[in-house]
């Protein structure tokens, strides 16, 4: 059966606010997720759109946890989501902005490690660098990691609040056809969304300049093109990236103008897609490169619901990966 | 009748702690308060001060409701005031510094706000250096917003927490005298006193060197002076501003030696003010350029009173902008 | 008798968790306490070691009450570590990074004490480059302080945690013999736990070459080696120190190299302490300078236990220094 509703699984052996237990310890990847885990943390995550619009928005489930944001990239957006979903599930929020410049980088990244663990969080999310830096800093604590970005890997709760906002505007994710479009190569966001959306049955098609696509996509994409009209034709949705300038080491970057000309979503472009089509964009957007001012603020544009679904799947991956403080609403 | 005393208005369809409901949204300028408002937000302000004199300083009226502190120009002392004020009231505060230097601003502005925005917070707390910026901001949003300061424009809870401060020190505000001196030019400081002052009969004299006296300042305050003896003669209040050598982009600014000659405020010139007439400066204070530190910390200055009072006033402001959560006291 | 066990001293007068009130209002200096105040601070901190190791890590003692993180000097680790001690025990916790270097640092530390002082803090726990900074400070403002390190002079719980952190592992503090080694010239560390392990009965050594000697260091250690295999030579307690080449204006400074040679902590050095000998750091460690990474990582270092220690010790003292909001547990 391909539909997914909104509707919470039918409840066995209930825990938290209905739900069965989360059987993951930490949520380092997309790719550790069985298709039944994606979605639960997406059943969860509606129950935490309600807390987050009501008068009153918050839970004491993570009463008396310590959640440290520990973000060796900035991201005032990213960081401010978790912060948000955690202080409005009861959680004691601490968050750190770490330099790593001046320093070797794989034995720091251990020490603080070990120093946090020893402050007995219940949960760090980290954003790092670095591929596959938040899964090793994981094998060094005795508390619950959450992946917020680690280099050109993983941002596996993009692709959730992704396939919330999809489930949320189509009904359903599987069956669809979306296509991811831009930057590829240098995109952690596209390679969680294609490892999701692959495990939902979704038909994916990236589209991007060949320079901007990495090795090995066909593996991960149903589909590659490098023409936007070509590739959008009768997609349901259209996923623009943001140019990675800051992690584009040593690949070639069209210029901006050339990009956008090619590559940017216009109204021209779009048409090609399904009437009902929706255009998605991770933010910040690089406006008038990526994407038209008019469509990323026109009635397709499901851009700041993608903001709002952050912090509820955030809530809902927290609350799934914890156990519960006290088992009441605050 | 002039007389403005510290007691709450009797009370007609009381909501939070006693008082009616407050009829703004937002708190983006003095200019757009009534008498009766300005009043009810001192009122309120009262309150609070008694809670922050606590043993236990907080209430849980704002409990589950999210603030974001947006701070486009650094203030430690501004954040820390808006943040402390929140956190009494139960609120769950999110501090975000935002460096605007690289980006297109009036676009990142729209695209900040939307984003905030659909992480349904209940108010925005922002400071940005461009007058209006803040307003602009208020009309994306569907929460509210405070003006931290805006450009050269305004600073309403700042005129607030001047307003409570003399009416404590003096019993009232109406009849008064009170200078504002220093740089008018650049100072929203200036500018909410003199609408707010305005609005409570007072008689408003200005104090500057032609180079720091805005054109049309005569319109808003009721004299202007270019001799600080003359300005301070019987006044009952004396407010001194901070030099404001980063707005002053292309004004003539005279050396701080020649500066504090002629406008620093000492003791010969205060001589010319009331016996009992107070002292105010909004911080961080230039000694020995604006004042002489013997009367930045003798008897007559109030300056830790407008500190005191600055924490008052936003939580008041706080509470009386946003709907209870609960209604009780923690 | 020399035996300190862990258990609480038995109890007159409770007040908090058992414990007789506290009869400091500041925690400014190991030199300020008396050997019995030491001892009920690491008792107190013992029942707080169970708090962050219990499902739910809070109490609601410091609800209501307002903590202002003052760091002059950057200190992620200690920083945070005293923000999870306040927020454990339901203090708002609000942190303040200052940058001095642009002002007249005397000045402004006093105007920043008043201006602080003025919002009504319960404590203000404070890191300051100058030695005597923190005292100053504390002179200015009618709530507690706590000395999170200033300058050269002292860094008291850092002596506290260290010697929790041995009585737990030894069972007693009195009697044992403990080495600190290293740049003990430029380490406030070293100071505070001189002072503690001298009020302890203590033999205490300094190991270090003469250029990282102090002037009148034989009035603080009982003993003072330039050589590590003699110095070591049947020691309890092995304190690494970390190089500061921050403070180290002026002074000579051995290349790195030269210095692991002769003063870095490797098996052949360790070899010469007693064989149960516990290793210590109070990091961050500067790995392969001040010590082996194979001694850091291995069964006798107790190097993450101190930074658990270090918040249990931080949650102590803030209880102990302020006055119960409602005294039951959260």
């Amino acid at each position: 059966m391909a539909d997914i509703t909104n509707n919470p699984a039918p409840a066995t052996s209930m825990t938290k606010a209905g739900f069965p237990p989360f059987s993951q310890r930490h949520l380092l990847a997309i790719g550790d997720l069985e298709q039944h885990e994606i979605i639960d943390l997406l059943d969860r995550s509606e129950a935490m759109v309600a807390v987050s619009r009501q008068q009153r928005k918050s839970l004491s489930t993570l009463s008396g946890k310590t959640q440290i944001n520990l973000f060796f990239e900035n991201s005032t957006r990213t960081q401010s989501s978790f912060e948000i979903a955690g202080k409005r599930l009861g959680a004691l929020v601490v968050n750190m902005s770490v330099k790593t410049s001046s320093v070797a980088k794989g034995e720091t990244l251990i020490d603080t490690a070990a120093t946090l663990n020893a402050m007995r969080p219940d949960v760090i999310v980290v954003r790092h660098g670095a591929a596959g830096a938040v899964e090793l800093l994981s094998q060094k604590v005795g508390c619950s990691v959450i992946n917020a970005g680690d280099g050109g890997h993983e941002h596996p709760t993009q692709a959730l609040l992704d396939a919330l906002t999809i489930r949320r505007h189509k009904g359903r994710i599987s069956g669809l056809t979306v296509a991811i479009c831009g930057d590829i190569a240098n995109s952690r966001v596209a390679r969680s969304n294609l490892l999701l959306l692959g495990a939902m049955n979704v038909r994916t098609r990236v589209i991007a300049p060949r320079t901007l696509l990495p090795v090995g996509i066909e593996n991960l994409a149903t589909e590659v093109y490098t023409d936007m009209n070509e590739g959008l034709r009768d997609v349901d949705v259209v996923m623009m990236l943001r140019l990675q300038h800051e992690r584009a080491s040593g690949r070639l970057i069209p210029s901006t103008r050339e990009y956008y000309r090619f590559y940017g979503l216009d109204e021209e472009k779009l048409a090609n897609a399904k009437p009902d089509a929706i255009v998605m964009h991770p933010g910040p957007m690089n406006r008038g490169v990526e994407i038209d001012p008019a469509i990323a603020d026109g009635p397709r544009s499901v851009i700041n619901d993608q903001v709002e679904m952050g912090v509820a799947v955030r809530m809902a991956v927290l609350d799934a990966l914890l156990p519960d403080s006290e088992g009441g609403q605050a």
